[in-house]
């Protein structure tokens, strides 16, 4: 079989060199071109050195005539409002798209909006016909739609501790809708690779914090797939902080159990919900959750506890957010778009220490 | 007049540590002895090298002919279990103690029993007879026992972070008791100076975790404290996490806003509470506040937030562990039963960056 | 006495920010005024919130009316540039200028050529008249000079570390001048407040670099200080590099022994030179000196060591670049032109851990 | 073809777990058993739970009745003295064995002696008939030989930065022999898994410091393996320095050139030395290499500079200690002991940020 071809546009980013690290190593795909619009001509290996060898592609521009466009597949490792305006041209020409934004996390117009408020974006869509036909992207709750789409968006990098970490509870109906909290700790990585004072080395080091406290733009993706686990809607408490190391999110979810619920029934909720999955690990409460234990992985690994002193559920979830929580989920999208084996290229453990 | 002379028990570890940096530049208090079972004979700065020419006093045993005993306070900077032991007799002698552990954080047995069974120690008191007669050492809480007392439990670093940051919201009514959620985030230094495998550098590096989750015995002092301001007992749900960096505990607390209760009344109530603290800075969401802000000062830092769409209250509290958390508040308690300024040795701003 | 009035020009900087900490609780001198282009209007403790309540001025642009004038002394917390263009008006004035740049190290145009090459800056110094009347502000080697001089170079962090750990050996004659080797670890603060792509805190994580091999810009004023020290041109070769920490500079210089050179007349060499002087800190080989000694602290600490199968001195010099490196330095110099106690203000061990 | 069975003895430390990591993707190789004294009867996966799913085999003691023993290689991850008592018994059932420590860097008893006294370890060697078989396990330089070898003696972590870096400059003549320093830089995990005051997180944070100078026991075989390539003795000064972070080293190297060397003989003699070298990159001036550029991989970055003014060449050789530095390099043994491709199971890129 030949390899899928893959593009990559806004490959100069850290989403971008997360794909080409897992792709360059791909049975079954290949990197076809690394479109940016910075950098052009430089090999990706200048940018990051230690692909040197493993990928030495030049970034080249969008819409040049030597920009190469006979992919099956174009990621979009690009920032809010890019992919909306690019996707609809790569689909009319049959080739599938994925997009790391916000673009196609949503179905429809309104929560668009809603979303692009939230992040001070211009409301409006560039191609709000494509909303309906795109699909949310984490395979382990809408695989079967994932398979059948060629329009994907790959959710944030929050969501998918969320998601993953509170669905078996919210479909189970153990515990009280009402009552969510999720107080998430990310790593630095997850800015992205623009400096910015607050993610200057001497501001950050030694230094963690609260920040868009209960105005996160990830919460609307996050109650819209958990309401639709539960049937109804949900809302939650969402409150990010960064912490001084680089790559990792710990996300510690809180919840009041009903009446009756006990650590057992939790347990038996995720392992059932999670029976088969190759990307989630349950753990009981028995063993601490470090985030080493994720990175460079394509896992989330959830450990499940109950307080009973106050009836409450807490579940720590954990992933890497520049793979299971970006350019890894990217690649098991493409994986199940294309038929392939869901864990194609995907099964490293990272490395310790 | 004279300057009051301090004996440091377990001189030898952070919290001595501390307690050496502070008191060798306070103006009305001197370090007499430094006392511990380890270093014998060696100068404090050979331990830690920064204070050299600071103070190059020598570790003695304790017990001995040569230890000093002409003190009049005595810092306990030891683990549970070794100054409900020594007390008594400081006591006895007209010497001031402020313990540094649990031993002297509960005014009853019963209390205790449930702290000591928490942390896996022998329930048994070795001077029960002293527990009522002990203050707990949280200045903005209780200054004016703390200014009678000659025998002080210094609190838990976690605990004065949530104490700090919930105290107004439970004497003020202004959310459901039943509600609280306590997510802690501490640097490395919390867990003391001895090696071990959890806190090497290798294995901490890129790393954090939850840990005692449901389980952590500061939630003891923090109930009693609550349920005291409250007039009720209190519950809360506590996780404590290691996220590695060095100094610094960020607390964010989680609380349902009772009905009509706005973000101008939580800062009403919280200006009100610490009006007049020297070491209480209140903000309110506009700027979040980073662990540096507080690090190497005696301040707590709280910033208040209201998260409208689900009422929460969320606080997010900031404390130096190691100051504020310890050796500071053992200074500000020092200061309040001498009747000195309280504020004596402890304005400091810390370092940036 | 009334205090010294100081103004500080780029206050906004992590050098303007040294000196704040410094100054606030100086006590013979006090800050008149925080001046800066960027951030006016804002209090300093706006920009480092670890200031709220000790130093609280608004910053307030230069030449502008509302800007105060009634200086004793003013610290230019600038880049290269800024201060040769300014002094000349001060002095005028009767104000001492301490300027943190090179525009006023080297004392005759020539160097100065050299030193600006190396920087890409422009050759032409805005005041060359005033290159004669500059003092080097190294007190340990030009004491006497700073304290009749009203126009002080304050050194660069490398320089520094290479000169107060080889002046004593160039002087003495124990080494061969030919054989110098500096191999310099900085930590990221020494780049300054500004963001920039290879000092983003996940570029830098986990990540250690040379640069400017062979042409770094503080060889220039290495080279000329230990030349007046040997009383002959001196030449060396300095390699930087960038550790992930954020404070302090260890600084391993390597050298020929002469024939004969044993430790013990090493050790006599460097305890004679520095004898008596209040922040350089001498040690034998014994105790390896880790860079947190000095951390916070204006101290610099120097271990000597010889390796005897290969005949060469081995110095660890170690400052914190931002204090000893800059404003303590910048401090220091201050104290000596007012004739005040040389130690005022700068005596703090620092914080560890 | 059947995979080639490797037994790890040692298998709980860092060394063990960077062997697991590479061998569990292997495509020629497998693991048939974990041997260890410490974590009998738990999985590797349990140590390290980024193993999980990946290798779960349980720790097995030695020497036990369940310890498997048909192995065609054993790894030796073991510290010194270890390998030394163990490896005849395999070398006679026809198993080779590749040990990790200085046991077997040295083919006679006289250089052993040297090594032993500078590590405080008993000078008798346990096997010293078997010290004229072994071969020092450096690909580039040895590569035959390990070929033909049954036991091979893997090199020390500070010993392939060096000579990697200098071999070259060595063997072509371009440098002084007698000029050689050599500035080592190693992150954390270089001192394994065991806690230790020096490397508790608290105290190596912010941290960084010179040890054992001129004192490392590396330093006998670098000058063993230059002075083979060299034809003639050669000695070195040699500094390690410990810098906070995990991975890596970089050594700086430091040689006089001989009169009329310029870089660009010293480019044509590194490219041609590593000509078809897979794991050896060679750099010019222009380009600083990173740590993090070989993090994770088996690769030796050297980049080549000339400083002009002092007519030094200087050389900023990097490896990530736990593989090329060990685990990586001893897979490249096996590879070539066993006729493979030498790259089997190494090409890896690393993960960046």
């Amino acid at each position: 079989m030949d390899k899928i071809k893959v593009g990559i546009i806004g490959a100069g980013g850290y989403g971008g060199c997360g794909a080409v690290e897992l792709l360059q190593a791909h049975p079954y795909a290949e990197i076809r071109a690394l479109i940016d619009k910075q950098d052009v001509g430089k090999p990706i290996s200048a940018l990051y050195p230690h692909l040197t060898g493993f990928c030495d592609l030049p970034i080249v521009a969008p819409d040049t005539p030597d920009c190469p466009d006979d992919f099956q597949v174009v990621f979009f490792s690009t920032p809010d409002g890019v992919g909306q305006k690019g996707a609809a041209s790569w689909l009319e020409k049959g080739v599938k798209v994925i997009d790391y934004s916000g673009d196609f996390r949503f179905n429809d117009l309104e929560t668009y909006h809603g979303y692009a408020a939230r992040i001070g974006k211009d409301p409006n869509h560039a191609s709000p016909w494509l909303l309906a036909r795109s699909v949310y992207g984490l395979a382990e709750l809408h695989r079967a739609d994932i398979a059948r789409s060629d329009l994907v968006g790959n959710p944030g990098c929050f969501a998918v501790s969320c998601i993953l970490g509170l669905a078996p509870a919210v479909q189970s109906g153990i515990i009280e809708k009402g009552s969510i909290i999720c107080d998430a700790k990310t790593g630095v990585s997850g800015a992205g690779k623009t400096p910015n004072p607050a993610f200057h080395y001497p501001a950050r080091y030694d230094a963690m914090n609260a920040y868009r406290i209960s105005g996160h733009q990830h919460v609307y993706e996050v109650e819209r797939e958990l309401g639709l686990v539960a049937g109804e809607e949900i809302r939650i408490t969402f409150t990010p902080h960064v912490v001084p190391l680089c790559r990792g999110i710990l996300t510690t979810l809180y919840a009041s159990l009903k009446e009756g619920q006990t650590l057992r029934q939790v347990e038996e909720a995720y392992r059932s919900f999670y029976k088969g999955e190759a990307f989630v690990r349950v753990f009981g409460p028995e063993t601490p959750q470090v985030s080493t234990n994720v990175r460079g992985s394509n896992f989330c690994n959830l450990s499940l506890n109950v307080d009973e002193r106050t009836g409450k559920l807490i579940v720590v979830s954990l992933i890497d957010n520049l793979v299971k929580g970006q350019a890894g989920s990217a690649v098991q999208n493409m994986n199940i778009m294309f038929g392939l084996d869901e864990t194609a290229g995907l099964l490293h453990p990272g490395i310790y220490p």
